[in-house]
């Protein structure tokens, strides 16, 4: 042993031997960085790409523009060289009626718009739909629970392949374009993760090794994230918070830097036009007072009960739609989910707009110039002082959008829940986001005018004087669009440092950390799981929480197979059993392994095989080696067992032996057996007693048991 | 088994049974929070302590103020009512030589106030080593290496106990004040961790319990860096990148309440009157160009090339300290490093001022109405524009500032190297900052006058047009400070979102994160060790680091122990010893546990057992219980074995036999034991081979062996 370790020594000691060692590390150093700059370069223009793309068809919904039909909105009016009056209204830009009947006023152009509106939505959500269907049955839905799934250590093939990744970016387009109620983060999530896997096959150290290419998805989830919001420091946040099940902190690094150039690649693309890094960029002027506390709480606290409702009515219905016939009809209920929304969002301007716009102007804080309805304040210049504007009266543009935002909340809030499951690509952030966005503006514009008309409350007194801004209704916005969003994904401080990200002031965290943590109780207290965990539940995915504490007293003999009347485990010996006994076993049995024993008297544990190389090895003997026939004993020691010489000739497997199987005692507390599994991912553990073999716990069984203990059906865990 | 099921099911889903779970587990949840509340709180407080004191002490040194000697010199003059020129420059403050000779001219007076300061530094850091020497040894240096060990399992008894919290704020404070080349963030790191481990002992759930008291002492850590610079994010980044070993994501949420609370309640407590939360707020105005990159590069290439030179040459110092006499005298060590730093320091008002001033001033952007000699540019008053200054000849104060910084340079990386590993409380972070800080701003303000003077050459031409603000020296110091902190330390992600959080603007990540990333590429290069893990090492920690891959081909039956011409394994018998036999055992060996094998025949493994519990149970048998003599039997069966009736009474000790220790087979690959080490966190682990014991792996032989493979002499690995 001395000796062997001596040699090693001296031959890693020799210098050629180290200086090539040396290259290889760098190399293989090289080849990290490599793939994640590949990465972030293919997330942040895939990510720019439909960005443009959606928000081209999106107006295209409402128009087009004559100077060149791929101009957005935006875009046309901005090349647009006559002038006019309102920056939305250019010549060049057509809506449908104008082009069509050769006007935009009066009752029937009204219609013919409207028409045009929903026609565009079906097209576009039935394109995605059928997309989906016919291609890559995998695009569809938001991604992240089967990601979560997957980086648990369970495979799904196929799910991040290239067919997903292209129509999914092409789908994610279309369904976000349809103007249906859904979102383009976690879906960008997913297709980050599929430009990492597809780009891990140009390294063959990533291409092999299962573990390595799980750090890489790791990191291409927090890319993805890092794109949705412009959030880099979230998404690596989000990525270790919410996505990943086994975060090692060498990649963190690597993490950050592709979340950083996927960013940086999508801000030179510059798909909004306004060279900022992130979604919805906000700029607040007043810091907050410490009462305002308690509306931000009571922002948390709708949160927290809208994520729990909205967990509860979405799983109710995808259960239905898994159970009944209701499933067997997917592209209909794209149609009729698409043409119920598009029908109640065209006469409410604040639906009819894209979601990331309503969110942005619900987000803006009003300056003296803006000309959104929700700014249409009563203007008093004498109390005006530069660009800080005092609480002023409500207008009567106000009190409609206060109308308008209300109806919108309530559409926004029951569609939602029938969309989010769909055969679409679908995000939850910017739906759930919006709800809270309007609830928090609602509540902020209330709190404002109470301020400007009672400033001599109490409540009031002491901070806010009459002529002063006392308070954002913006912030407002931004606190409830947290909480909404933390009541439906139960992330924590990834939250907030996105939000943070988006405002760049450390004055908002507390607001949006109190909201986000009142938001979070109250949506834990209603329905222990977040949305993707619901989602990883209901498909039956083979995923072990690795939040949860486990905290019951069972032993490991009281999980393992064989239970206590069963028959015994199945095993095979290591050198009295022949081909014929062990291709029974495999037949009999659908066990995906079988324990190795030293024989059936002892029960000493030698080691594990599995059923795959068994049934290889065997076939591939039997055409191959001479002289293996059905009474040829087959055996797993180094040397071959003494048998009288007319036996036939006999059959070393040794090779696809594991002899480091993972044992633990009977008398193993789950706790920590339960800890061994998530720690070390682990498929299987053989349960021993004194050195004998026992039983078998597999991951099927941890969760079994642990859907037993929290009285729940223990056969909602299926692998399907 | 089955039976046994259900009737734990009846008796959690009785509705008493589950309110009270419910309320108990509120209780539960409720009081972690309140625990990070209070570590918050207590955190908060006593930086914004050591803050305040170490203010007014390092002022102390140069004067005293009239008004009140509770007055530190810039609230001295904040409170003066007479008008005064300059701002540093009030009547009530006075030198030492204005109190003693009356007036401040002249040499005499110099020489006054240098012997005064010299004095003074003199006194606070005596008085600091004798405090750490007399009262508590381990409140010197930086505390992080030690909590890094500790948080991976290792026990060091009274480390973060009330005398160091009390002795360690106290020195931190005069060795801070006694203008010693250190910085108080690292100590308050530790400081912070104090605070929490002794909070723990309030809630029962954390006093008991040795691995939830870890998970609150990484959210302390996390307060600590909060506090150390206003960068809440940072802080639990740091904890999380650098400082925990094992960091379950539930605490990430807490981690983050507590360095949110501990920076709040600074900022409340505001000592530096600025009402910023954090310690070097900079404010930059002008983007940064792409070619800019070179320089930041170079800074990185610097930062890297200091962090390798400083750890070689301070371990190779605080080698010689630990084997030399020189070891034997830290007072008188601390005294001579003291008079040098001050004797040299004096001159130059760069050094002169606290290091924390020094790099505020170096982040610091020149304004039109800054009065510092760094900001002394001829002034074109045309070519101004409102506060965007374009680049300006550097007038004579700038030139003389250069010499200064260099010397001032020179003198910090030299004197710094003696520093850290004193007998004093002493922080890294600041020094290091400091070092990069002053390089950059030299190169930053060379780069500002090549483009002011050669903007025709063809690197400026595109970008730098004359009168332009194109180069920004403040952000050079920045980049130069995250550069050899990350040189030092090796942080990364941590420390670009401190910087960030310093800056608040996305905008300057890439160079940070260019520089960090260079940095850490160069000194890895030279030593791959950070100065925590070099100082862990030195002082022979068993520390397993965490994020070292293993990736030797070994097995376990190489590593464990007995090896191959060893005598074999001593092991325990389940029913067959006698109390002599045992406690000859435990006289002649001195393994901290045993383990119980079935007959020493068989050698099948039953359970562990450790020597502590073995000689209290037997010790506690031999005096309490009847008839135990040394023929007595001992037998860790759940029945008794059968013997001759004549034989002495026996000794049950099942209770202490741990029934489930952790085995792996002997052909388990090393990096697989590793792994399991790491994960579990596990002391030792016990070898099988065929069910039958073979050996045993400590903890111990782990490093050992690693330490072994890298060339490393394995006795290093010490545990002293």
């Amino acid at each position: 042993m001395i000796h062997h370790l001596t040699e090693r020594w001296e031959i890693t000691s020799r210098s050629k031997e180290s200086t090539w060692a040396l290259i290889h590390s760098v190399s293989d150093a090289f080849s990290g960085w490599l793939l994640m700059l590949f990465i972030g370069l293919l997330a942040g223009s895939l990510a720019g790409l439909i960005d443009i793309s959606a928000h081209w068809m999106t107006d295209l919904k409402e128009g087009v523009c004559l100077a060149g039909f791929w101009f957005n909105h935006e875009h046309c009016c901005w090349k647009s060289n006559t002038t006019f009056t309102d920056r939305d209204k250019c010549p060049e830009w057509m809506s449908w009626s104008q082009l069509i009947i050769g006007h935009g006023e009066g009752a029937f152009a009204y219609i013919l718009n409207y028409f045009m509106y929903v026609i565009w939505a079906l097209l576009f959500s039935l394109l995605a739909v059928l997309l989906v269907k016919g291609f890559a049955p995998y695009a569809c839905g938001s991604g992240i629970p089967e990601i979560k799934t997957i980086l648990s250590g369970f495979i799904i093939r196929g799910y991040l392949g290239k067919w997903t990744l292209i129509i999914k970016t092409i789908t994610l387009v279309l369904a976000v374009s349809s103007g249906l109620s859904l979102g383009k983060e976690g879906p960008l999530v997913h297709v980050a993760c599929c430009c990492g896997n597809i780009l891990c096959h140009l390294f063959t150290k990533y291409r092999k090794n299962e573990a390595k290419r799980r750090e890489v998805l790791s990191a291409a989830a927090a890319a993805g994230v890092s794109v949705a919001f412009g959030a880099p420091i979230g998404g690596v946040l989000f990525s270790l918070e919410e996505v990943s099940y086994y975060f090692p902190l060498k990649t963190l690094w690597r993490s950050f830097f592709a979340a950083l150039v996927a960013a940086f690649t999508l801000r030179s693309i510059n798909p909004f036009g306004n060279s900022r890094l992130v979604l919805f960029y906000v700029e607040f002027h007043m810091p907050w007072h410490l009462l305002e506390l308690v509306p931000f709480i009571l922002l948390g606290i709708f949160g927290g009960l809208w994520g729990a409702f909205f967990i509860r009515s979405n799983i109710a219905w995808c259960r239905r739609r898994k159970t009944t016939k209701l499933g067997k009809y997917p592209v209909l209920e794209v149609f009729v989910v698409t043409a119920i929304t598009a029908i109640l969002a065209f006469p409410n301007e604040y639906t009819r707009m894209s979601t990331s716009e309503l969110i942005s102007e619900l987000f803006n804080d009003c300056g003296i110039l803006d000309s959104s309805k929700l700014c249409e304040y009563v203007n008093d210049f004498n109390s005006t002082k530069g660009d800080d504007l005092p609480d002023r009266a409500a207008g009567p543009g106000v009190y409609t959008a206060m109308w308008q935002l209300a109806l919108a909340l309530i559409m926004k809030v029951f569609i939602t829940i029938f969309t989010f499951g769909m055969k679409v690509p679908s995000g939850l952030f910017i739906p759930s986001m919006a709800v809270g966005a309007i609830a928090g503006r609602l509540l902020g514009v209330a709190m404002e005018q109470l301020a400007f008309y009672h400033h001599d409350w109490i409540i009031f007194s002491g901070w806010c004087s009459q002529g002063a801004d006392c308070i954002t209704p913006g912030l407002y916005a931004m606190v409830g669009a947290a909480a909404c969003l933390g009541g439906v994904t139960r992330m924590t401080v990834s939250l907030v440092v996105i939000m943070f990200e988006l405002t760049g002031g450390l004055e908002y965290i507390v607001p949006l950390m109190a909201a986000a943590m009142t938001s979070k109780w109250v949506a834990d207290a209603i329905g222990r799981e977040g949305i993707y965990d619901a989602h990883i539940r209901l498909n039956g995915y083979p995923f072990l929480e690795a939040k949860e504490e486990f905290s019951h007293k069972t032993l490991a003999m009281d999980v393992m197979r064989p239970r206590r009347n069963d028959p015994p485990l199945t095993v095979i010996t290591q050198d009295s059993m022949t081909v014929e006994d062990i291709e029974t076993i495999i037949n009999e049995t659908t066990y995906s392994g079988y324990p190795v024993v030293v024989s059936r008297e002892s029960q000493r544990l030698v080691g594990f095989v599995l059923r795959r190389d068994l049934i290889i090895s065997i076939e591939n003997a039997r055409k191959k080696q001479d002289g293996i026939v059905s009474t040829s004993i087959i055996y797993f020691t180094d040397h071959s067992p003494p048998l009288p010489p007319s036996s036939p000739s006999m059959l070393k497997l040794r090779s696809i032996l594991d002899l480091s199987p993972f044992t633990v005692t009977d008398q193993t507390p789950m706790e920590i057996v339960v800890d061994i599994f998530r720690k070390l991912g682990l498929r299987q553990c053989l349960v021993t007693h004194n050195g004998k073999l026992l039983g078998i716990i597999t991951k099927k069984d941890v969760l079994k048991h642990i859907a037993q203990l929290a009285n729940q059906d223990p056969d909602s865990i299926l692998f399907n």
